[in-house]
């Protein structure tokens, strides 16, 4: 027999023995104070809670792979850096997220005088967390080059880092990583100077974030067939597009690139991917009008719920064409393999954090008479998952390594080949893993 | 070259045409046409969206396995109620369910005075679902046994039906059935007598949903050692409860089974699996007040958000003992047993129903030039989820036939063996799936 | 010196006596103990809350001034009805009231495929009202005339006693009350024969509410130069209206009236009020979708949240003219004068709730050493808003009084002036109180 | 005849000529673009919203107060100040009070795991404000006497001004002024320097606000008889609170001034006013953890929800006594006085604000075929609104200018009385107001 504490510890034997004597009154009083004892006493029965600490510093194989990779000087600089950036991300980026993810964004379409307005409302948490990516040169990291070939990797890590406590700011990164580099491969010609530069910039007073507006409503994987968007030249050389955007992510972007379909002078225009060009417009003018462009609604998704998804009209939206007409898909593509290897970097991560949680918990919570950690089948089952995840990081390291190579002109052709072979291939695995 | 629809049809071009004569306000009239008509065509533009029909009439499998297994009379019988009852749930069900959907329930713990008052509100539709599954006889039919061996198959065919076209009301009725299985299999005691029969009753105004209280702050699979909850006994033979429940699922339910430990004269009460003796409580007294019971709050949860799940604190409410003191397990085990089956029938219709949808969508859903359905790898991937769900679903009818044999007594020993064995694999299996 | 309740109260000074002796531990115990008898001891000290009664037994005014002026057969009918429905009202409405409290229309304007469909969800509650309307004949009482020209009389009581205990529904009431006055002011002519059954039915099936939508975006007071929808005469007789509308209560309601400018052969039209004919229109068709009608948004309203009111587009919605060309200003005052009364009739019974509310309070709440009746000045003043409520009471029966003499021409000339006179005089004065 | 804008403008007329000669087809595009423009014209025809510019530019008698009282060298600094203040409010500080609007304060009693957290979560913008009221010295001012005996006065302008541009951050400004009125008015006794140096900081890092928790559950205005919490002395000289507070405002503040009943050795204590006695203490500990409080809940409120307004259970608060035994009403009087102050100024802002908005609008509204302000009685009905808020913020100022005179030992007694007098009467005058 074990002793059942709720009723024997700190002497309330000695009171449950005087209850005979004791008149109604006296005896509600102590039922009441042994409720209330145990009460207090299973207050203290709770589980711990998995803690995650800094996450550079706990992940021993990111270190492992940097400490061998890294040339011992871009070593030194990175890892004081990311040490840094574990502590920030603990202390002050987690606790942002959760602020986000409390106050998801809130569209208005009316003022209250019955104006159309379409405003898309963010929280100071979530703007807070545009500003960070700027300081923290989430973007700009891969376009100055600090570290030649290494930089784009370097980029990379703190993806990974931000992405598990940052909420829902990976995916507007993930675009304007893109929108970056679809830029920069068209030589940065002069009208998109501007945007290049602030979607590079460390200053948050500059600092622009991109959507990719792709899906329309009868496309998804298929944009070749599904892009009904229609592009009119403009006497000044711009376009007007119309059409509707079935699923604009981050829709409080401040620019966007996106495809259309040029008609020509009889209102003809081409149909399948030859027909495709790619546009660069921004969302609102200098005064915050926005640009012919109207939110039919938020998306009421089921997670990612701290960005704004929005369903868009492009009424005579003016943009630039940025691709040789009819070369839109082939210059998004750039875009596209951005994208992709900013969804490994999420799905690694986030399997990172389930394992670090997990084996946190596994150290703390008993079941059956010991910790977690301490039953087989529980620990094969994290082994398992541990080494599927040190694989998918490996493979996630590799291809940013190869980037950086092609992205610096160190890279052989065979590694070219590799790398556009390896991005849709990890995004796909990696995305179901 | 395609034809642009969108400026081509209905005459517009030469509108355009005239574009060069007109001045400027005629032109932004012509534009904004243009605008108007962009908006009109592809307002025609959708997708159709899947819809599923009579769930029982569709459902080829189902019925062949009725037609084949159960006796022709029967058959007359059930066929002519599950035509009728599928058309129900398309009509009325259906709708109800996403009532709930929109009005989760909301927990208010002090009136506006200030007293603690621990009032879940369900909405209406929720409380409308309740009246149907008496109606129904979701439970009833079960227990009446107006089909022998076959009135268990026949509930759960009707529970397989009900489960993906109402919302959560599914779980209140698992612990229900488990509850009546539990009260039925101790001989139903006069004390308990009420009880089944309101469990059991097809009167809306009779009907009682049961909950089963097991899981403890420590608890989870572990009940043996997670479970906290002391039971004392009064003069008059009932006991008070003292402990917390940590996960009570259907919190709005009539009753609930629940495990505790006897304290002993000194207070003592034995730890372990053994110590676990299954009482039997009513939520609220006649006048709806609680029965010493407070509610710390409801569960923030993912997913089933209709059902109001609850924490509850035990503070001396009025139980019964109703299994053998220290034989509270192997009394509760026919309660999981009909819970842990209502599992498999709720991961069968979810499977069933998202293959439903899904070729339903295959028939109208264009990409890349073709219909879903005339791609071969997505015929494919529809045929393997197919095959599996149709193993999964001849599984559930399999034990449910046994168990309908073992509940009239007609089951062999070893019959009765592989129902035992089957239903905790059935559970984990169809549960991955 | 007073004693200090919570901590001499059941013996626990004893317990503080022995504090020196025990260890750190015991003393914690005791100071857990004492935390927790102060909080039961204060959990006693509530305030008692008013609890309003059947509000028409506890209404001596409006029970003397029945008994003065109706026929005793009436009397002995209505008294019954009465006492009744002051039952139903405590016990079935006004919960129902408190649901739609909780559960205010939601409006959803695309469904998940994009396609707009401005659906106006209300909640189950607030559909049971509108079943519970016609059921007490709240209009019907008025038009079968089955106590003559006291009927009117007798459906304000009614309509005065539903008016605090039923949320937010006396609105769309009013305005289905004034709509039906209009119908029959005109005779009832064929093609609005069925609208006035509806109006006017006792069955929740058939029983239909009504609209009416006057304020346009330039409107308000101004109804003559604020109303800008036009309507285009179709060939078979029919209108169709082009306009917005920007404040429509009940917005749920089955039909409308409306004004509107007819426009001639060329598109002209007359301003002025002059130009304003009355039209009939249904909200929805058989099938349950929209009339050419787009609803912009619902309101957001600082209070009768219960009610959706909805800004509106009419975009060819088909109307029947019902008026004379021109005399639509004229048409619709019947509508007006109805609605006042119902103005009129909330008013009053608002002031009586609160009076009767704080009267009640004023038994059981002390302040200053004595219940807040015994203070002279508290009694003043509830004694000064008595007469007030009082005054307008009588003032509103006289008006239905009136109205009912009028509506079965047993009015006199004076009379009908009287009656003319007093009700927007009424509806201003007790509006402003 | 006028002509109706809706079908001739932009000669759509034509476009109806030819309607005959149309096929179906044809005629449903016209019909549609008429219904297009329909929509277009009517879009024009808003009403235009009344806008406020510079609050302090705009406020002529205000300018004309501080032109003729304060000596100009002071006027001239202020003036500076408050032009630029003006604007900041304008920009800056009326969209935060917006944001806080729609993300009112959010508690959470428990975390994840079951814990008792009880942690209000407020909005970035909220504590935003209270950064802003630190650098603008809207407490400091009043304590750092820069312009000696108009340094009151000054304070007063400022919120004057903040106070309808800050949605609901004056309250915790009034009790946190009135806190560090008290501590003045005690000499700020050494452990009191550290709470009054950061309520009167201008530094956001060191500011704190404060709270006032006076209401307990059967107070209210009766104080005296109202107060129940007990404080019990402890060996260190401090004292642990136990009671239970009814509505504290601002329950996110540092600290808290509070009333309790000191109990004697047996347990014993004084009813009555003389039994109260004044309490300090900080709500959080350095870590963050609740000082011995429990919150119950956040106050469901009609207005004001910007604001955290909570029940609160004492169990065992350590506090420090700051009255003399049994002083604890006079005390906390001077605190009273400095919230009644702020209610003033609160009620003139409010009523200026209306009125600034009413004016404008009637400059732009048409009703009845001319603008608001060229109806008499319309300006009339302002005028006399202008002529009551004139007064009143006439009296404002003279209270505070009393009150500077006061606070720098240059009022004479017939002043100290006056003040005296008329705080309590203008609370309750303007408040009506």
């Amino acid at each position: 027999w074990g002793s059942c504490q709720m009723l024997t510890i700190k002497g309330i034997n000695t009171t449950v023995g005087q209850e005979q004597q004791a008149g109604m009154k006296e005896k509600q009083v102590l039922e009441d104070s042994e409720m209330h004892l145990a009460r207090r006493d299973t207050e203290g029965l709770f589980q711990e809670q998995p803690e995650p600490g800094n996450q550079y510093l706990e992940d021993t194989l990111l270190r492992s792979y940097l400490k061998t990779h890294l040339p011992p000087k871009v070593l030194e600089e990175v890892h004081q850096d990311l040490e840094r950036f574990g502590n920030h991300l603990l202390t002050k980026i987690q606790p942002l997220s959760w602020e986000c993810e409390l106050n998801p964004p809130v569209f208005r379409q009316f003022d209250a005088w019955g104006r159309r307005v379409d405003h898309i409302h963010t929280c100071s948490a979530w703007r807070r967390m545009k500003e960070i990516s700027a300081e923290e040169g989430l973007i700009a990291e891969a376009y100055e080059k600090r570290y030649s070939n290494w930089s784009r990797l370097y980029q990379a890590v703190k993806l990974y880092l931000f992405s598990s406590s940052s909420g829902g700011f990976s995916c507007p990164l993930a675009m304007t990583d893109g929108a970056a580099k679809v830029i920069e491969s068209l030589g940065i010609p002069e009208p998109l100077k501007n945007a290049f530069d602030r979607l590079t910039s460390r200053d948050p007073e500059k600092f622009w974030t991109s959507g990719q507006w792709m899906t329309e409503r009868r496309g998804g994987s298929d944009v070749a067939n599904g892009t009904e968007t229609v592009a009119r030249k403009q006497p000044d050389g711009t376009y007007r597009l119309y059409g509707f955007k079935w699923f604009t992510s981050a829709a409080d972007s401040d620019m966007a690139l996106t495809l259309a379909r040029i008609a020509d002078a009889e209102g003809q225009c081409t149909q399948g991917s030859r027909g495709l060009s790619l546009f660069f417009l921004r969302v609102r003018d200098e005064e915050g009008k926005l640009n012919n462009i109207q939110v039919q609604r938020l998306k009421d998704k089921l997670g990612t719920r701290q960005m704004a998804t929005a369903e868009l009209w492009l009424q005579g939206a003016r943009a630039e064409l940025i691709s040789a007409e009819g070369r839109g898909v082939a210059a998004i593509s750039n875009m596209l393999n951005i994208t992709r290897i900013h969804n490994v970097i999420g799905a690694v991560a986030s399997m990172r954090r389930m394992i670090s949680l997990s084996r946190d918990y596994a150290r703390k919570r008993v079941a059956f008479g010991k910790l977690l950690k301490d039953h087989p089948l529980h620990v094969q089952t994290i082994a398992r998952m541990e080494v599927q995840v040190r694989g998918a990081f490996l493979l996630l390291m590799d291809i940013v390594r190869l980037l950086g190579l092609a992205e610096t002109n160190l890279a052989s052709e065979q590694e070219q080949l590799l790398l556009r072979l390896l991005i849709p291939v990890a995004k796909l695995y990696t995305g179901k893993q």
